[in-house]
């Protein structure tokens, strides 16, 4: 079996052939993998390993701040051509033993009201994850990887840059490329590659917990290869993420890819969507049995940016499912009135400006046989 | 057992004395209860069954437009004092055997793209809605009432008129009182009480697909008797109900109610929330087993109305929660934490305007034994 | 719809054009139906309504006691054929509210424990079975019914008979045909029809709790238009009804017949199947959910260890069971009560010998908070 | 954490030091540990390892025989004395990624049908174990241990002994001790200690699905230190074990004792016990939705009705699953493989005689799209 092994006890910075934190076309795959094959991938936590079991809030301070996400990859898909649609199949996602989730002044929803920053750990075992800080509560295993996509095209990347600088300078909040702590570090692709905190059409920090073992993410590819990479895992978030961080830990990922030869293209599909045939998702965990899911973020259809602005993305989310809807053959109508009836809207992350996401989920058994 | 039972062949105007359409304190009991009893209540649909099986969308034109909704009761508690909490619990709610489902110009989310009216009906049996205007799509039984609530008192009616039409003179969207298809007609009632479309803090037309069979709702009581209300019966409906409406239908809802003495006062409590166990929900039909939630809604801390905002109706619901969990005594730090990481955010419905709503729901298994 | 409806006041001797107590082919329709139709049977409970709600053990003694089962039926589906396999799909069964449960002696799997007779009562309301006689239980809905089959050929019931005399010579137990209390009264049907007690081929009285709204039941038919019946409902039974009888009541069900061509003779099916969906079967009532259980293993009190032998496993993990719950503080009575309604034998293991085991699951969810 | 490592390429009787494979109270502990503390015990197969994964059916005939079961342990439980209940808690059970299943002459519930010996390989990832031998099917991880148990005492050993000796006597099966492949090798334990193939008062080989991850099993103590082995990893099995084999594997188990001192002899316990909260039980398997199902009555081939015979109706039921197994194209050992590992055998009914009832639950799931 394929696979990309780190060394856990090293940075990203240390190892920067095994994988890279900003999105751009010209990044060095690591690894070829061909349709149907299996490929185990080993990730870092988002802070990349710089938060340590017993750290104190104040600890944090000295961390290195723009190291966010570090991302093993990319992965080049044989035969993956701009216009495809690639699915991936996550068959296994193994948490790493030791979690942590903390806010800081300046991210997160209620940054107005949180202005200190908080840390606490987590420990993870037999299914479960505790916190000496959280005493009497205990999470289920929800693991799943909060950033996993593929590459932009240099055109993508331009315009994505654009309209995110267009927000900026309407006052709005977005992240700018910047090569501190970039890796690989110098170069265009420091300089120019597209910040990884908010997602965008390429998937990315998407941060949708229902991306579990069992379920399938299908993303239009933009460059030869696609080029996919994944980190950030999660053990257990709850539909917002709303401090910003999850359960943030090291995951093990066991991903296959299928390749839908331009069927991208036919569709005219921007955006990523997601399915789940529910084997692998307990009860408890909640989310419909057997779905497929459309996203929405707050991009006008003339590609203006705006920011936190969840309306906005839930009409993208609904929009996407009435034309997932039309293109199985229902009219506009009835698509509208299946989502009113049928659909949910749950708030994936509320959090990676500009980008807060909305899904929507439509339940596949609502069909008769 | 006590009941109020309707004649379903008959408009609400003609049975006067079985309900109402109107939120207003002065609304005339029409049953007394103790705190314990199993109440039924016999609903109409939203149109006041003004829709019939076999209209086409051109009969719609002419029918009664301000009748929404029409409501069963109230019923008055006795005991109930304002600063009291009420809760209600769902024993049972049973749909009657046809449905509808429409959209019209100038409502629901996508009012700017569905600019022409749409009719759909169900029959609805053992178990499952159908319609002759989706072939091959079933829906499961997931009925709950769309619009259920207790009256406000005087100060409350006055301060949400006023907010109201503040925002309408921002330019937001609003429904000012209007004695048109009042029920009761003329009268201060039908002159000053307020219209049932958006929720607000008495809970009303919240359209929260959760609140089902086994559900229990908690509101703060506003006036002596609390005066439950109860219509707007929901088949089945997506979070969100985006076209703004879902399966329609004239419902019989089960309740008991208990109380809970000055907890509402104690708490500082502002708007329901509601808890179910997860006994009769059935895993397809996706909720969280064994929660308790909290709605959050576009008014803002000094009381200032905001219209379609979800960013801001998130926002609130997630403070809510987070207020919940210190008193169960965790800090608000660990709060936060917990809502990041185990708290889902859904959108309960994105077109009662101007309170589109927002719920938080807290899986209560993640306290330890 | 069609629909054969009763008059719960009355006996099934009082209304013998509706139903019948006796197996036999020439018992005449009730009604005819085409293969595709809803059709509607209201059914007595297996008392033939002589057990009222506030008799007493000692008032059990005057009632007629070859009644059961009074059956509602038959039902002359069109078209059907000896070889053809008929399909019965049970589409809701709506309990009556009032039940009950009672052993007696020399019935019963532990007939020679309990030799004195018991009766408990039940109220079901809002999707719940209470009882005054088990303070603080509760039983979910799980209706379904106990005795629902085809009539036999005269081949058949020939050889049945014969079957069952020679059991009978052999010293075993058995029915045999009686006309004491037989609808209809005298004559070839009461003299030679099969007591409904047994299941047998043409299935009956199977007392299986998964057959619920929902499932599938097919029967290979044996006579022109099969002749369904049904009866006995169950408002809830563990696994295996151990004192004889379960929630017992009145019923609504609602059928539907389709018929397989031919296709019980192209299998050479002799026995009943059936299947479910699991789309109504709620998950904690399915399978326990939250479960305690006993082992028995085949070793008599007094240290005989005997060979392959369910029957004295199974009753070893009852007696555990009852063990069980009389630490809990449940009278013998009572617990025996509870097994029956609640408990699910199952079959643990069938191979390791000599000790086969059988495990007796007891769904904790019963007992109320 | 304490643990128990093994080498798997090693047999037992090579490290004889780390387990045994005969119940008897004077096997040395391997490990002390205290009452909550977790403790990892790693297993080998019901072959101690000598099913080898491109083994033929041919390689069997030269296999050592009585090996099983190879057991790790004991585990000597500090503070645990004679009438004390031990709780063994499942924290965890992962397993191997190799397994097999097999039948042989002589052994299995259908011994007198399938005379010729039978054996399949599986591969494990990613949650589900597939097979070469068996096309099509997957079954997901239902990982259990199928023989834990502790020491019996010294008049537990003579007795047990004594009772199955009785049995042989009366033409009954049952497996006296004998030390070939006995380990430890030679001496008491040996020539006295019980083989493992029948579960008895201290637990063992009660190959009980339900004891997954998360289940927690009671077991009243005979010896000092109560002396736990466990072994016998089952990747899944349905209920009943019906070709004497599961998807046998080795397997990692981690485990948390308490003590409930005086509680058996308090309780005058004899049986083991075991629950389940049911959290780490996936719906699809816990119990089977989506089925099909056979039953089976205690009447022979040649049409001889026989009473109260729970064995003989699963005889039928399993028989009846196989014929429907076999419409559908698989072979008759093919289709007993898969009853063995998928379909559960359940007692519908144990009391309506002379025809009591069992039957066979096959997952429609567990066959691929």
């Amino acid at each position: 079996m394929k696979s990309i092994e780190i060394d856990r006890n090293k940075r990203l910075k240390d190892e920067p052939r095994k994988g890279h934190n900003r999105w751009h076309p010209d990044v060095t795959p690591v690894l070829e993998v061909d349709p149907g094959e299996e490929v185990v991938l080993e990730t870092r936590d988002a802070s990349d390993s710089q938060v340590k079991p017993h750290m104190t809030v104040d600890d944090m301070g000295g961390l290195d701040t723009k190291v966010a996400h570090p991302l093993t990859g990319p992965v080049y898909v044989k035969g993956a051509q701009p216009g495809d649609l690639l699915e991936i199949e996550y068959l296994d996602i193994v948490a790493q033993p030791r979690g942590w989730t903390r806010f800081r002044p300046g991210s997160g929803f209620l940054r107005d009201i949180f202005t200190e920053p908080y840390l606490v750990h987590w420990e993870m075992s037999d299914g479960w994850a505790t916190s000496p800080q959280l005493p009497g509560v205990r999470i289920p295993d929800g693991s799943f990887m909060g950033t996993a996509g593929i590459a932009p095209s240099h055109a993508q990347m331009e315009e994505w840059t654009r309209r995110e600088a267009d927000l900026v300078a309407r006052g709005g909040t977005a992240v700018p490329p910047d090569p501190e702590d970039a890796v690989p570090s110098g170069g265009a692709i420091a300089n120019e590659g597209l910040r990884t905190i908010p997602p965008r059409e390429n998937c990315g920090n998407v941060d949708i917990k229902q991306l579990t073992k069992g379920s399938k993410l299908f993303i239009p590819v933009n460059v030869d290869g696609a080029l996919y990479s994944a980190g950030d895992g999660h053990f257990a978030q709850g539909d917002g993420e709303c401090c910003i961080t999850a359960i943030e830990m090291g995951a093990t990922a066991s991903v296959r890819f299928q390749l839908h030869k331009g069927e991208a293209q036919r569709l005219g599909m921007k955006m990523p969507r997601f399915s789940h045939s529910g084997y692998f998702l307990p009860p408890q965990w909640a989310a419909p049995r057997n779905f497929i899911a459309t996203m929405g973020m707050p991009i006008r259809d003339d590609g203006t940016q705006e920011g936190e602005d969840l309306t906005l993305a839930a009409r993208n989310a609904l929009i996407n499912m009435i034309d997932l809807l039309q293109e199985r053959g229902w009219t506009r109508e009835q698509a509208y009135i299946i989502c009113s009836v049928a659909v949910d809207l749950r708030i994936s992350n509320v959090v990676d400006l500009p980008n807060v996401t909305v899904s929507a989920f439509l339940p596949e058994d609502i069909f008769q046989g």
